[in-house]
């Protein structure tokens, strides 16, 4: 954790069924933690060190529900409490090592790199469609070589969609400039959220959207997103027309790794296909967004981060489509400055535009 | 394009076969550019980044010789102008891309940095023998992990012919010492290029050239070369005896790709083996010269590019075999000193000799 | 060379075998060196450059036991004189390349950085074991990307053994923190030397040393280690019970590369299974070795290196048993300031423990 990140916002850290009862080693806003459950079950995140020699603690055994470091075999607790030093009774504070709040919500995990008694204060993003039993979630994780503000800009900006996936989600009409008055947008600031609406009239879906609905009518695709710091976009995207009317709570979670790779998490939930169905199961789901996600929106943010190292400091020229990107920049900037913070690079690039 | 480079001079980019109807992406002296013929065949050179949000145009449809962004559709014709951005009438200026003078001469293409107006004013270097139809050439381009001046410099110092390419192209009689006459050099300033001449007499040729000349007698072998910057070696290279009298015209361009790597154009003309004969067929000229600079030059002048790296600042110690490359040196430092750049590292480590 | 390094000490550079009649490239203290046997059999260490073009002269050709450059055919001695220039008469004394004292002494080869003159009056760490008849010598080299001093301290603080080696050379007996008074310790400084002992009385041997025992019975092993700059470590291992008395000299030298990666020599000489044995062979010490420093040690203290370069600075916590590693670094400490070197980092993390 540096200056580089707000620190009293919540970070998603894990899809909860990844922390299980031996060490994981995942990096979250430039540091290092090991991950595991404690005896009791609970999430335990600790600095990825040993006191004694800084060897990392993801390479430690489980020995009842707490770490032994593998080379000289001090013991930690899920506090971080050294509770053990081989050869000797005495066990100093100063060999403690710093842990984190962790919480487990709608089966995610999220940390909180702020001062420990500002955590219960601030409520982890809530996702409680993710729990319904009229729905169901797919769990996804991707990791990214880009700064997270890139993978957030993506899919804050819908209209990427008819272009960077026209070959899979993105559909011929939604591309063409003819009738402008389909698309309408609507963007407000509302608290600490920005609240977003995209709705394309009339339009043909794209070949996966289509077998989503069901139903190869046009249809009126509107998109509803929330966006809450540091970068969680809650999207609901709905299909309708007269044939079909499907809901798809798409949540985009974008952690730092670095200043310039993200850990991607994205719970899929959907209110069809829910029973005994041959599509889209699980795994189709599954096939699907990774097809979409790593074959055409990874490999373009990671060149937009390639480009914009090697060209240096540049300035962006957004289009009228760009109101929400434009708007959560604003709002994030504020959060950095109101946190007294530098404002990261990525949020410095919006030139005037349209 | 940065400090380091002249930019009143034309950079050989591409053999023109290279560019076609869909994006080329090539750094050249620090600068990603993206390449393509627009709908009437000439060459476009762009900035390769959309304005929009940066991504790389290398990565644009090209629709109707004009590239369309894969992001979100922002449109570039070969000037650069943006002529599209999708949902919206107006395209601010502001979203044009810079473009690069471009020129197709003698099979190649050439790009400008300074200046577009001065572009004009100063001629690619011509090599005409490329275009006879007496004599035929064949295109090769290598990618080299160093800086283009110890490429230049390699090409320069003829010498090394009997040691570095002891077992290819060298000579055993070059390498002897036994006869200082033999070696006949000739240097001169020629207003903005270097001339230069080294003949051996009476020496026997190694087993390619044996090759080549077909005979296996002493022979004179001349090297006549002229340089011209930032670093294309035009060498005319004849070989000579009762039996035979064979000529190719061998020119290396270098180019930088940055400033510890770079692009070998290597156009090889010959004045034999035009018809159907079955030795040197272009497939044969390519075979040779690559097991030669890729099994020979490159690996040395990258070992030298890693060695410079890792002692740091150190100082040549130039043999009489080096007059070309001291003069031109000389040259070329002042150049950069009468554009007002820094004179690069390259260019200063030559001491005191023989 | 650099500020980093302590200059008068010898620094182990190679197995006498491994420097034959061609060059042999290896970087010591961030100092490129060739090597290589002259003439008469002895070994030669020049700067891995040519003084013309800056060519490694690991590339070059050895004619006449003298390094021929393979790029323009510079030729040098094995004192760094260049002796030939091709095309010419005189040699500019410029034209020499710095050479190093080596010494070579029971099987290794030592290198001296400081003043040639204050070599002779210094000598290399003794290790007349190595040349006894009655003992065997193996020796082992291995590359590790870390600090060498973190590979010193591992062998210093032997009570990793039982945890980091748990299931090759650790016993279950060692881990447990029991009977207190079955680790003895005893460490003193005498002169330039620092001296440790750790005994445990009656032990279980972990698998492998109960091979090397041939006994099943509990045992005391006992554990003499001198330490001399820059960080040879001698390490004399007894096992001896009512059944069975053997004794290993396993000498550690650590060499670094860089500041980030060493060289580790392990000359491991045995006073049993010397005739024709079933067990242990030659090939056994090796692969039983291989298998314990690059199973467990090397990973380990690469994760140390990387672990610490990712957290910056930081400040170890030293335990009841790291008394051998706490004078040495106190006393390498010294050393550096006598020297008037900065004292590396890796020898200024060590906080206030047990």
């Amino acid at each position: 954790m540096t200056e580089s990140y707000l620190d009293n916002v919540w970070y998603c850290a894990a899809v909860a069924d990844e922390i299980r009862d031996f060490p994981l080693a995942r990096t979250i806003c430039d540091r290092p933690i090991v991950f595991f459950r404690t005896a009791a079950g609970t999430v335990a995140a600790l600095d990825d060190r040993c006191s004694h020699r800084q060897a990392p603690l993801s390479l430690a055994r489980m020995v009842d529900g707490r770490l032994e470091c593998s080379y000289h075999g001090f013991t930690f607790d899920g506090t971080g409490r050294c509770v053990h030093i081989p050869h000797q009774d005495a066990v100093p504070r100063a060999a403690d090592i710093r842990s984190y709040p962790a919480v487990e919500h709608n089966g995610l995990v999220w940390l909180w790199f702020g001062a420990p008694e500002a955590a219960a204060g601030v409520p982890v993003p809530a996702m409680p469609w993710i729990d319904d039993p009229a729905q169901r979630c797919v769990f996804m994780r991707f990791a990214v070589d880009a700064n997270f503000q890139l993978m957030a800009d993506n899919l804050m900006d819908v209209s990427h969609t008819d272009f960077l996936h026209r070959t899979s989600i993105g559909s011929q009409t939604g591309r063409a400039n003819d009738d402008d008055t389909k698309v309408e947008l609507e963007c407000d600031v509302d608290g600490d959220r920005v609240r977003f609406m995209r709705r394309v009239k009339n339009t043909l879906l794209g070949p996966i959207a289509t077998k989503w609905a069901g139903s190869s009518k046009r249809t009126t695709r509107t998109n509803h997103l929330v966006w809450e710091a540091p970068n969680t976009i809650h999207s609901v995207l709905e299909f309708k027309n007269e044939e079909s009317h499907h809901t798809i709570h798409l949540d985009h979670i974008m952690t730092p790794e670095t200043p310039s790779t993200m850990h991607y998490f994205m719970p899929w939930t959907r209110d069809f296909g829910l029973d005994n169905v041959s599509y889209p199961t699980d795994d189709d789901v599954r096939q699907e967004q990774t097809l979409v996600v790593c074959g055409d929106d990874i490999p373009m943010v990671e060149a937009q981060q390639r480009n914009i190292a090697r060209f240096g400091v540049l300035t962006d020229v957004p289009s009228r489509q760009d109101r929400f990107v434009v708007t959560v920049h604003r709002r994030l900037a504020a959060l950095y400055a109101e946190n007294g913070r530098p404002v990261p690079p990525e949020l410095q690039r919006l030139g005037k535009g349209a």
